[in-house]
């Protein structure tokens, strides 16, 4: 596996993903153990670990996808808001050590405590056929 | 107060802050209410209310700042890790807006709740000016 790093096995396509955007650029899947529903990772194609190492043009192309998937994402599902998560480090509770970016849709005045769920793989893949961009 | 917006009134220097950074394009400060020891914001000088309504410029400019502003906490604090985060909408508890990131600094194994704790004053100011760039 390519810099020994999962994420970067499902941007090669290594490791299958429920995707929902995807360029030269960057990918956009839907996690696995979600905080709530439709929550996503977007991540650069290229390994980086974190936000420090990733270079000024990496970073505005993976935030402009952030962007655009969240715009999307808020009117497909729909959902009410969304909350953008990035860590950085073991302290953060980084597990995987690819840059990546949560984002977690809110919905009206639920509370979430940001803690992962096992999800159902059936309804994901449909969710993820239903949102795809 | 211009957009009658207390973080443009902080932008303009209306409203004072406890400044970490500050450029042509962005300012970055301790929030008052901190989730932990060194937690900033990091807004855009210019108004926008959220991550779908901000042009990819300027959300280009602030993450580049969000990174350079972290990268420097982590040494200045020091902390070990640190989270990004940016709630877009009331449904995601966004209470001010005006685009804005938050640098959450992490410690060791210290779980954190993301809730505001009331800042001491004299120590905020002790703070930024110790870590200010």
């Amino acid at each position: 596996m390519k810099n020994n790093c999962v994420f970067c096995a499902i941007a090669d396509g290594e490791i299958p993903s429920f995707k929902v955007y995807e360029d030269d650029l960057v990918l956009a899947y839907l996690d696995i153990n979600p905080f709530s529903k439709g929550h996503c990772l977007v991540i650069p194609k290229v390994h980086t670990s974190g936000l420090v190492d990733t270079p000024d043009e990496t970073l505005a192309a993976v935030i402009a996808r952030v962007k655009k998937v969240a715009a999307h994402l808020k009117d497909a599902l729909p959902c009410d808001g969304f909350t953008i998560l990035q860590n950085n480090g073991e302290a953060a509770g980084q597990t995987v050590m690819h840059l990546h970016f949560h984002i977690v849709p809110r919905y009206g005045k639920e509370e979430i405590a940001f803690t992962s769920h096992k999800g159902d793989m059936d309804a994901l893949k449909a969710l993820a056929e239903r949102i795809r961009m």
